[in-house]
Formats: structure tokens, sequence, C-alpha cells
């Protein structure tokens, strides 16, 4: 199931967020205000801003299948300023996950999972379930949140995206 | 991995956002104001307030869970008020969840989904990893959101919780 919970459903929700960040651009457009103020706001004045959490968003992606996978990422700078270049960051992390197959994942739920600031290791399991999945969506939907609370208009169906019914 | 996802996650999750709530009353406590205001916080004005957030989170826990595996769920009235309503809320959901076994699971992946605003079905895989789980997320980042909005000194541990390190 690794590979529906991280590749199938983490491309599903950055397009969607993607898309959400369309609507803030029209939002934007619309009452005449730079997007830089979307990409520079925060709930809370010590929380981590809106860019900021597409970074961290695509990042947990990334650097989780990376981790389970030993399919190396690619870089990214974290120097995103526009919203422009922040659909750039989402549109790479996509094409990355983009070369990840199910077969990349045959080991992962035993492999050890290591971070330097931990002490021990994970199971792969125990990573993408309590670590990575979580982490991923408290950004994308702090993000979210981020758009809601400055009057974009968005719903749980932009963050959800289409479900793929069957008759 | 059903049970991993579900069972042990959301209990988990769900006591972390019950320890959460504990700080977000001590902290009305100190600034002398009732919890209430909390309660009926929101981001937006067209957003649901942080009890339906809670109320939402549980249920979606509660009803996911019976739905993949045909174990009856307690009904709740939706009626709380104060935080300690909202706590026992969490409680309830959690005691349910204690009843469910991993052997529960063993057909939830190929199981058919409905749901009465639904055109079609989902299977059980679909459901869990495209709806319930990004669902249940959604909620708890957004009821978390919006204590650290109003200045409830809480951070990103507190809603992942401690994880489970091997030596």
């Amino acid at each position: 199931m690794f590979y529906e919970i991280s590749i199938i459903q983490f491309k599903k929700v950055l397009n969607n967020l993607s898309a959400i960040l369309d609507k803030a651009e029209a939002f934007a457009e619309t009452k005449k205000f730079e997007t830089t103020v979307l990409a520079q706001s925060r709930l809370a004045p010590d929380q981590l801003n809106f860019t900021r959490q597409i970074q961290i968003a695509c990042d947990t992606a990334k650097l989780g299948v990376s981790r389970l996978t030993g399919k190396e990422a690619p870089t990214h700078q974290d120097d995103e300023k526009t919203f422009a270049e922040l659909k750039t960051r989402i549109n790479s992390t996509i094409s990355y996950l983009d070369t990840v197959t199910a077969k990349d994942f045959a080991e992962s739920g035993s492999k050890k999972i290591t971070h330097q600031r931990w002490d021990g290791h994970l199971t792969g399991e125990d990573f993408a379930i309590q670590h990575m999945i979580p982490n991923f969506y408290f950004h994308v939907t702090t993000a979210y949140a981020i758009l809601r609370h400055n009057g974009v208009d968005i719903g749980k169906k932009d963050y959800l995206g289409a479900l793929p019914f069957k008759k």
C-alpha cells in the first residue's frame, strides 16, 4: 500500500495544491494586491509563512519517498519568492514522484529510517504512517488555512480533489 | 496496513488532540478568558468553528473505521459546548477504536464504500487513502491552526506526538 499512500496520493494532493495557488492568484488579481503578501502570510507571528509551508510539504513528500525507496531526490534551494516559483517547486516534486514505481517500495516496510536529530531509527512502516503522512497533510492544510484566513474562496473539495468513484 | 493507518494512528492523534485541548485550557486560564471563546473560533467567517472541527475529526475516524469494518460505531449528538465535553467526545471515539482489531479489516481493501451523496462507490482502499486519512488530518490540523492563531503555545510535536524509535 506504500505506493498508493505516497506516490498516488501525494501527486494528487500536490496537484490540488497547485490549483489552490491558482485560485489565490486570481483572488489577488481581483483584489489588486501582490501574491507576495500571501506568500509571506502566517497565522501566528512565530509560525512558518505560506512559502515555507509549501516548501516543507514538497520536501516531506520528496524526502519521505526517497528514504523509503533509496531513490535519490532532486535538491531545491528553498529560494522561491513568487507563486510561479512555488508552482515550479510543486511540479518538480511531482516529476520526481513520477519516477518512482510500486516495485521501488518492495523493502520499505522493514527499512530502518534514520535522521540526524533522531535517537534511534524508525521502521519504514512507522515512519510512513506516523511521520511522513501526517506531516505532509499538516503542511498542506496549514498552507490552505493561511489562504482561507486571507479570504481566498477555497473549500475542502479543493484539498481532497476528485474521488475515484466506481459504478 | 489498515489497522496501523487507522486504529493505531487515529488513537494516537486523538490523544495528542486531547492534550492540545489541555494546553488551550491552561492558556485560557492564564489569560483569564472562557474556553468557549476558543470553542467558537474560526479562521474565516464561513469556516466551521473549532468545536465542529473536533466533532468532524472524531466522526471521520469513527465512521471511516465503521464503514471499513462493518463494526457499528456509537452515535453522538454534536451538542458539545465545553472543552470538557469535547474531550469526552474524543475519549468516546478512542474507546470505540479500541474495540476494533486488525482482523476486522480483513475484507476492507475490496469493500464497496457508499455514501448517499456519492454517485457510485469507492473501494475500501481508495476510501481510506483518498478520503478518510486526508480528511482526518485536515480537521485535526484546522483545529490546531485555530488555536495557534489565537496564541495557544503549541507546536508540530504536539500534533505528531512521540515516534516509536527503535535502537
